[in-house]
């Protein structure tokens, strides 16, 4: 079908082409009737706006951008539903953008979003990225900006964020009770703040207990699967092993399962094992798994409200805030005692 | 930093606003040398072209939108993996719209991918939709459209998916092969083709062999998480029971593991289960779960390269393929002879 643009539908109106364009922006000249004689015409003509011309002028892009690493781990597809949940209500789409856990894929992402392409963006940052300037430079532009999960430290940014350190002491502490004397943390970046917080507040607890015989207990997991999976392999067959493993994301506790099944590593006997997900399967693993699960509906759906408070208001004028939301530790039987 | 536009920027660089223009657009008419220089210069100087207007100027969003029911599911996540691999060469940006297997919701998502915002569209369409009104709407606008996994059956638009009915078939032989005499198929849906071609697989291999006292042996699992649920256990420990589970996806096959634990049904001594997945979780479960395994990685892939095929020509110019790629059985411990 042909499109019609602004004076052809005006003409079959028989109304002004202002009035056609006020009607179509939802001007507040224009009567709640004549609004919707004119919005049913322009549907039945196939009228479109140009989303392009009219975000020139009225800068309303009604859009708002999620710059996520990935999509295959559990908490991120829970946090997507938190975010829709309250985008959707207030009449927003969504953009998924995935960085695949890269820092120039997600530089190149955040320079898309400049300009008024959207309205706000919710991010969490990349294992990778450990310069800020992208996001900066997004924010100089006035784009309302909130972290969700991983933020970057140090920044006037609101974030929403879990507990880590504390998740990260009272996971060794669950461990240590269990009977563990060599627990790691297997981590996935040594830039990561969240990563960070988890380790130390495990590090703490083992130092506080006086366990641990690993001169280093916190381990960096990084590379191809292929390549985090021959490393946690020469981890749990090497000499010193460890007996016990917090792992930071789903894929690494998937790996330590594999790699246990391959090698015949009894869990919990010879190896105890938790992790830091929302991993729907957890109870029907074999063994079920230890989980400390995060609340990622509601730091996807806290951290849309944040960002709507700044889309609705001028940015500058809210101040940023920091939230925190618990986790909570579901004892299964991959870390019972011995 | 101030935002700095094209006439400045012109007359830093001492050349005629016309070549920066051109420069910018990477017109032929400029050489290399020159366009370097303007582009490190626009850099240096923090000039951003409105994408806006660049957009109204040359039509090129350098953006494509995939739109699909869900990521929670592994089929998806993989399916994006192939997708990215591909736009990422091209140098395109991936927009992810989830529609959450709502049909109002894809209905609005292809209104936004309408005039230009973006050039192409990979679409994978949710469990309600039984009108291609919108996907038809998009085509007339000439904007190049694949479908990946799910498509709408009948209409003239590339498609690549999986070898449905053959998969059903199969996954039903199977079963009876291994001593189902009752064997039932979950899905989810009664208007989408995918499930409809492996049910009408699987009921062809229970007539084929005789096998089967449930009337009814495809059963269509819809509502939220709980009403799912509730279904799926009272089919479980009703009088009628099944021997034999062929789930559509991971989700159904998840709930019918979680009810076995609950109640006690033992996998799979009283009951065979086997999914359409690519759960990398599968190996590791209690007990390791049977999958038809989709080549999600790549139809993700094949549909993308289809889809810059129709972009970089005209579409119209471009054949309609339908590809089809195989899935295979991977038998594991959950439908094993008793």
């Amino acid at each position: 079908m042909k499109k019609m643009n602004m004076k052809e539908l005006a003409k079959e109106l028989n109304v002004s082409i202002a009035t056609v364009s006020k009607a179509l922006r939802d001007s507040h000249e224009i009567s709640g009737l004549t609004k919707k004689k004119i919005l049913e015409m322009a549907s039945k003509l196939n009228y479109t706006t140009n989303p392009y011309a009219g975000s020139l002028r009225n800068k309303k892009s009604k859009t708002i951008a999620v710059i996520l690493p990935e999509v295959a781990d559990s908490f991120f597809s829970l946090a997507i539903n938190g975010i829709q949940s309250v985008a959707e209500k207030k009449g927003y789409h969504v953009l998924i953008y995935l960085s695949h856990e890269k820092y120039s894929n997600e530089k190149s992402i955040v320079g898309e979003c400049n300009s008024g392409r959207v309205d706000g963006v919710l991010i969490s940052i990349s294992s990778e990225t450990t310069n800020p300037d992208h996001i900066l430079k997004l924010q100089k532009e006035n784009i309302p900006i909130v972290f969700f999960d991983r933020n970057f430290e140090g920044l006037n940014i609101s974030s929403v964020v879990t507990n880590d350190f504390e998740s990260g002491y009272l996971s060794a502490l669950h461990l240590i009770k269990n009977g563990c004397q060599n627990p790691v943390f297997l981590s996935i970046s040594s830039s990561l703040g969240i990563c960070n917080k988890r380790a130390e507040g495990f590090r703490s607890a083992l130092i506080e207990k006086k366990t641990g015989r690993i001169k280093n207990p916190v381990i960096i997991c990084s590379g191809t699967y292929q390549e985090i999976n021959s490393q946690i392999k020469k981890l749990l067959t090497g000499k010193i092993r460890p007996d016990g493993i917090i792992a930071s994301v789903d894929r690494l506790a998937m790996s330590v399962y594999l790699i246990c099944r391959e090698t015949g590593i009894s869990i919990p006997n010879e190896l105890k094992v938790a992790v830091f997900s929302t991993m729907e399967t957890a109870p029907i693993l074999n063994p079920p798994l230890t989980t400390i699960t995060q609340p990622a509906f509601e730091i996807g759906r806290i951290a849309t409200e944040l960002l709507f408070k700044k889309i609705e208001k001028k940015a500058f004028s809210v101040v940023d805030e920091n939230i925190i939301l618990p986790s909570f530790l579901i004892e299964r039987t991959s870390t019972a005692a011995s």
